[in-house]
């Protein structure tokens, strides 16, 4: 049962379910330099577009796409300005006619080398490119190998909020290798490890702990810990996307931490980095389960103990900011007649069945959760 | 046999399937009346967004709007700038954020009433809008109805060329009221006769002789006469695309005509209209195929007769505009090594199989047909 235990080669490959068939991801330490004896055997194009931010298109962009020409394939790499605030129609309108120049057609697969932001919005452009060519994730951070990656969600921001377009198209491979993990600034596999907690918290007990234990390897980027920590999330986030392709049901199971943790970033101006939002949400929506009787009691401080080991600390709101969370709560366009719905836990490891996989909770818990939270130091 | 005389009743569905369990085609006199309760069984939403362009909003879509509205639907109304020169990222952009702005949410479904463009608008902005939300096409132009509306294909135009970009998204439902086609210009019921008549070239000769014969009412509008031709076209293209829905195979059949029609169309800039293109590509092709022994003596010369009907006359290029047609052929993406290749018919009804189903051309064939196109006038 020890998910660590059971990775007995370097090699690991998962299988996710999807509408067209489904795909593979590879989590494969120095994967990076099968790339393209990868591309075709499972995305055969007639050209390769690389895409990558300005910061990783140095790293790991540029060599994909020397590699591949040195394999005799056709690649060119496409970068784009890094950062969240990049991650939006003009970017994917510039990447598009770019590729369009370079005379690109639909017999082209997409390579989106990089992080999340580049994994939704490489994705985008090829689920568009001519009505849709296949794309390739090769993530190299630990959000995008442990979550961004897998699920076929692509998109992009806009003024009205995070990923309000886009579309869902699986890629035809997901190429995950640890060792890109070792470049990362800390504060990014910090944020990865909530991810992967959220993972232990929803599905898998053993998990979490194995997490907890292991935080200081997993924060350092310690090749032999990212492996099993990345394949047991790709094994638990496989699951669930095969079960919900299109999230109109399980799926959701995944927001755990983030209906409170949307709110926090918002309220922050996204100040607030996503990892701090989904831990203190985590921590939140288990407050509020156990008020309403829904989670077992002592959940909330087990998470909160787990957390606080990456270095997260316990939730904090500045005074005037309690009112913003809670206005933010009930004007979401998903909250309706004052009522907001949460995933919330049976206890750790384990989702509690509600109408459908979510709860609807009353406005005044809502609001005394928030209120309970003391500001900072 | 006899596609006119097959249509019984009124109201007439046909299946198309696809991916996600496949959607109706209603050809149905006064369905628009019938909109409202249509949209509640096939279409459920929470709102409804209408979309149509600033012609056929003040004829068609505010009154399917009200109608909702006096249904106790929640609907409105987007309206965006007619036009071909506005089927662009741009408009798509801005009818998503105006939708954002309205609140609406995933639970929305889009509503296409208008012609091909807004199809392919309308249609890219439900698959793009919060990563997809339904759509019902109601084509009120005969293209749209028995070409553009059916098979799923949704998208905008670039500087680069049209449909660039896009998605495949099919439609919940297809509602064609063939009394629509009564408000419409003579010269678009033409575009769309040949459309229809490409139908009966590439699978039906009785259909093709049934349209010569009834060409007169047809061009006129007249009902009985458009709501035959509507379904018998619809079966046809229900066929194909259930058979090949992302156009991998057998959907480009469908493209009989359009590769020297869609060059004669670039070369002309855009002045020549999109039916007479196909019109003169059709009996290109032909010429062609008969040429490479491919098609039967005399199929051209029956096309010809069929399509000068219409009143789109016998091929005709500028001095000049020869070698530039020739060059935009050799030149395409699609066309390697100066072969260019062509969806060739059999005969009259029936499409040539070759290597898939299409065949490839040598260059100085397809130098010879164009040459031997006298000059206007």
């Amino acid at each position: 049962l020890n998910p660590f235990a059971s990775v007995s080669g370097s090699d690991s490959e998962v299988r996710v379910a999807s509408a067209g068939g489904g795909y593979p991801v590879l989590v494969e330490s120095s994967g990076l330099r099968r790339l393209p004896e990868l591309l075709l055997r499972y995305a055969p194009g007639h050209r390769y577009a690389v895409v990558s931010d300005d910061n990783v298109g140095p790293l790991y962009g540029r060599p994909a796409m020397d590699a591949c020409r040195r394999a005799g394939l056709a690649a060119d790499l496409f970068e784009f300005p890094a950062g969240e605030r990049h991650k939006t129609r003009e970017t994917w309108s510039a990447l598009t006619d770019r590729m369009l120049e370079a005379g690109l057609g639909r017999d082209c697969t997409v390579v989106a080398v990089g992080g999340g932001v580049t994994g939704d919005l490489a994705g985008f452009v090829a689920a568009t490119f001519m009505r849709g060519v296949p794309v390739v994730q090769v993530p190299t951070t630990l959000v995008a190998m442990v979550d961004a990656s897998i699920g076929g969600k692509t998109g992009v921001d806009t003024r009205a909020g995070k990923n309000l377009v886009g579309a869902f198209h699986a890629p035809r491979l997901v190429l995950a290798d640890p060792e890109a993990l070792g470049t990362l600034p800390e504060r990014e596999r910090a944020q990865g490890l909530v991810e992967a907690m959220k993972h232990g918290a929803i599905y898998d007990a053993l998990y979490l702990e194995e997490l907890v234990r292991e935080t200081v390897p997993l924060l350092a980027g310690e090749p032999g810990a990212s492996r099993a920590a990345v394949l047991r999330s790709v094994q638990i986030k496989a699951h669930v996307v095969g079960e919900d392709e299109l999230e109109g049901g399980f799926r959701q199971v995944l927001n755990f931490g983030h209906t409170y943790g949307h709110a926090l970033e918002t309220e922050s101006s996204y100040e607030m980095g996503h990892g701090q939002a989904v831990a203190w949400g985590m921590i939140l929506e288990a407050r509020l389960g156990e008020r309403m009787g829904i989670t077992h009691a002592g959940t909330a401080e087990r998470l909160e103990r787990a957390l606080a080991q990456v270095g997260f600390g316990s939730p904090r709101i500045p005074p005037g900011g309690r009112a913003r969370i809670v206005d933010l709560l009930l004007a979401d366009k998903k909250a309706r007649a004052g009522v907001v719905r949460f995933v919330l836990l049976r206890r750790v490891g384990e989702v509690a069945r509600g109408e459908g996989w979510s709860h609807a909770a009353p406005a005044n818990l809502v609001r005394e959760v928030v209120d309970q939270v003391p500001a900072p130091g």
